[in-house]
């Protein structure tokens, strides 16, 4: 069991490596970031020198500060990824929003304690934005400001405000159906928002997200920041995160999720 | 025929409308907007406080300083439609992303002088940004800086980074199949932005917009922006914006246009 000194430590910590990876990151953003393509044949995956210097940064804070510590991260692999603390980093989460100039990519880590996610901040230094919390409480820290975040109610789904990053892209046609059928059934769709709208379901701007194809590092320091702001996590058939191919719905409201998960099952 | 002092004046004018409102707009974002349907029984229309308080700031401004001048908005209607200058304003576009509390909402004020789009402005006043020009030169105030802004050249189609709002929503079936022949022959797309998206290949970090179903609101006040960075605009077909049903191209470079136009040319 986590204690709640130790977990003030580790979010104390957390801050300072969402400090550390924005000093990094915010130089390159809309300047020379040496875009290359990893993609191959596959297609185009953009990673930058924002990507790697970040991730390299906070590798660094880490295994000075906490060196029995694990890290899985997108761009360096995994190191003592069976540790009982484990940080999972995305630095730039949105790099292809990232390299467009736009200012919603983010930077996702999450801590896993004992193979569970316990904390998790969702960061995006362009706003001067860090949501950040776990399942004790989620905050949002900007601008000097510290405010607690809360998911609203969703009494009433066919008024709920829905996202996901790209269907055409990121669906194979069963989930585009669900995604078709979600927008028929909700009253207003956002599109483009990658991990961003995650952060809006937890400050209860939004109501529902659902994603595909993610990796642990793009999913697990959300986790924690929707739990502590009262919110509600599933895969698409209502299972827990991880268990059928990196899908994922975040919702506010527990109805919510449900009436989410009632037309995604059947992708 | 414009005058240099004139059009200082006018640009200094549309800093200080701007000012207004903002002033009216950030303190009801992700706050108690007071949103509305406006769209009936043919869809969801959302319209807020912030649209209407905005409009009408602007438009007591005009009222005061500039008497004789036209403004149309899209809250509020038309006032002397047909005057020397006309001030084109939607103070909240995007308002489906300003009501899920994304930061992507852009207020648009733009001005005609004889029938011609002379000045304009993008404004993005919770970043603290400001895309503003004239066929004399753009430039981002951000920050207490100005910047020029340049578009990029975009050489190699292929490589273009590309954007439009919703498919699913604001395009008939022929523009969707263009759409997706436009994925097909760049490397990037981008959806969910808006008018953000203008401002994006001003500043040279996005190679082509294209959009449909606009109205002049929604459009003019890039125009400026756009040839002062360096770009071009047409619609769909390659005739100047406003002749075929509110289709419209923005690209950098001259070359992405005519690539891009042979594409939705068919649509």
């Amino acid at each position: 069991m986590l204690q709640p000194n130790q977990l003030a430590e580790l979010d104390a910590f957390l801050v300072e490596l969402n400090r550390a990876s924005s000093a990094v990151i915010l130089p390159l953003f809309r300047g020379d970031h040496g875009l290359e393509d990893k993609g191959g044949p596959q297609g185009f995956d953009p990673v930058t020198e924002a990507d790697r210097g970040a991730e390299a940064a906070i590798r660094k804070l880490i295994a000075e500060r906490h060196p029995e510590h694990g890290v899985i991260g997108e761009e360096y692999g995994e190191d003592r990824p069976d540790a009982e603390f484990v940080w999972v980093l995305d630095p730039v989460d949105g790099t292809r929003a990232f390299v467009g100039g736009l200012p919603l990519w983010t930077t996702l880590i999450g801590l896993r304690f004992q193979g569970r996610p316990v904390l998790g901040s969702i960061g995006q230094p362009y706003l001067g934005e860090l949501y950040i919390g776990s399942a004790a409480g989620s905050r949002l820290m900007t601008r000097g400001s510290s405010q607690p975040l809360k998911t609203r109610p969703c009494p009433d789904f066919s008024r709920a405000i829905i996202a996901t990053t790209d269907p055409e892209a990121c669906f194979n046609p069963a989930e585009r159906q669900a995604w078709r059928d979600l927008r028929k059934a909700t009253r207003l769709a956002r599109l483009g928002c990658d991990a961003y709208a995650y952060a809006m379901v937890a400050a209860g701007t939004m109501d529902v997200v659902v994603e595909s194809g993610l990796k642990s590092w793009d999913v697990e320091a959300a986790m924690p920041v929707i739990e502590g702001a009262g919110g509600f996590h599933s895969d698409w058939k209502g299972q827990p995160i991880g268990q059928s191919g990196g899908t994922m719905v975040l919702a506010g409201d527990r109805a919510a999720l449900d009436a989410t998960v009632a037309i995604t099952g059947l992708a």
